[in-house]
């Protein structure tokens, strides 16, 4: 749909300014499309877009979501965005999908099974930022929560599948990290990334519920002896582990409680406000070095002299400084 | 020593790399001095040196040691290199040391220290490189191993504190991670940064000793259970969980045979080799990014445009975007 709306011409970027701001799910869908947009002329306009629409007033909540494919993410998502809009919040649901193959674990197909959420009038569905490389994709995402908090909504959740680097993007993107995982602590986890354990702010056992709950009381007595043998995390929270059946809505309410100890913990040691900064700072820098790397493999032949002494380099031919060298030389 | 060696204006480079080769220890500290210089002509010569001793024959290994002050590593390593040279083996030990605090933790400390192995004529004990980068550091540390290595030595041990971004830095230029802990598992991990535990190969509680001894068993079995929650890492190794007494020389052999069943398991796979070509060209891939931000950096008054706009970024008063264009157009 946002691809039919994308290059309608006749569209002022102040009125899609107004649009979004004033809550207008179709001009927020027109945004996104905006900012994701690789055009040179789409990237002024982006430019000038998220500079117009920065929040500083309204509090929001940012939550990343993960977990291997099958954890039951979508149903999870469900369950605690209907929750959420119950309370009267607006809630906004983004994605970063890694995989290539867009139907695995994609939020374009999660969009139809978030059958009850994806009708709620306060909320909104966005189908994952896809792009060449994931850093675009992170950056595009950063820009999109920017575009949701501007149109009103309170909570943000972004959902990426626990399998590869995605985590740690979206973990320096939100204010709280949700772990999914199954029962059983074997095979389940070998699709999570090491590593991802020790980024979440909260772990939480999905489908514990029928033959499924003693296997689940045993998984949460192991990943809770197992994350406090971790020191604190940087908010010094005490990582909860948690029980809950998205599909039978027990445990959902436990998860949102646990959350907002979580903000008032952190508003009151600083971290909240500080995190987010500091997310922004990194994010800033990161985008330099982006640009950076842009225009130096944008040089002519570059990729294929790079390439070239990779070979030599792994075939230890050629020593790395040599290398460089001869690459800023040449 | 190695700074009243460093300007002597007589020797020249072909002479350093043969003493090199002929496994003269004056002559490869000279040789890890000039790699750690930033002097221009240094740069240069050094581009020369390492690439002259690239070593493709022999087999080495690298061994990466962290953990917290106190956890006892160099007598560990003293313990651990001594039983080492005594098997015929020649090791050196670098350190690198993140704290601007030389004295605290550094191995300049430890050399006086580590006083068996220092005197031992088939090991070579390096104080940690310094530099205003870790990057760099790294970037030294690494090429300084290559050095060792053509000039003999087998066995490379990289020390570092476990407590800042070192361990990363260690992990990717060695062939294996050896964590020490100790016995509690609580306050004695607060120094230990989160990830580390996951990043090991080897995890060894240290001082298992007298009234240690229950303490370290417990921990042990903690540590086990920890660890084996995680999914198998990219060597698909099985991280092995001992106890030691680097002071009793406990179980420091049991150490060396885990990484000898490392060594045959990880060659059999082909990770090991994998392994140091990917490090390889991804320290290939960090100097070029490194390189990139030098260049940029060094233009005048950027500092200042950066900084300018970090604060209005953290006060929400720039967008990210918007920061980035103004920087790359002025």
């Amino acid at each position: 749909m946002d691809s039919t709306f994308r290059r309608t011409p006749n569209i002022h970027l102040q009125d899609l300014i107004n649009g979004l701001l004033q809550g207008n799910r179709i001009f927020l869908s027109r945004a996104i499309t905006l900012v994701e947009s690789k055009r040179a002329d789409d990237k002024v306009a982006s430019a000038e877009l998220v500079d117009k629409i920065l929040n500083t007033e309204r509090k929001t909540l940012r939550i990343g979501i993960t977990g291997v494919p099958g954890v039951g993410k979508s149903t999870f998502i469900e369950s605690f965005g209907k929750m959420l809009t119950e309370k009267g919040k607006k809630v906004a649901v983004l994605s970063i999908d890694p995989s290539s193959n867009r139907s695995k674990g994609s939020i374009l197909g999660d969009k139809t099974r978030m059958d009850e959420l994806s009708k709620d009038p306060n909320a909104f569905i966005r189908p994952s930022a896809s792009g060449s490389s994931l850093g675009g994709v992170a950056s595009s995402t950063r820009e999109s929560i920017l575009l949701c908090e501007a149109a009103g909504f309170d909570v943000i959740i972004i959902e990426t599948v626990g399998v590869g680097q995605s985590e740690t993007i979206v973990k320096d993107m939100v204010d709280y990290f949700l772990l999914l995982m199954l029962a059983g602590g074997g095979d389940e986890l070998q699709g999570i990334k090491r590593g991802i354990m020790e980024m979440a702010d909260h772990i939480l056992i999905n489908k514990a519920d029928n033959d499924n709950l003693k296997a689940a009381k045993h998984a949460k007595d192991d990943y809770w002896n197992a994350v406090h043998l971790f020191p604190p995390n940087d908010a010094d929270w005490v990582v909860p582990v948690g029980l809950c059946s998205a599909l039978e809505k027990n445990g959902i309410e436990e998860v949102w409680s646990e959350i907002e100890n979580y903000q008032s913990h952190t508003a009151k040691n600083g971290w909240f406000e500080e995190n987010r900064k500091r997310q922004a700072i990194k994010w800033f820098h990161e985008r330099i070095h982006a640009r950076l790397e842009e225009i130096f493999y944008s040089k002519p032949m570059i990729k294929e002299e790079i390439k070239k002494r990779e070979e030599l380099i792994s075939s230890q031919k050629l020593s790395v400084r040599k290398a460089v060298e001869e690459l800023f030389n040449s």
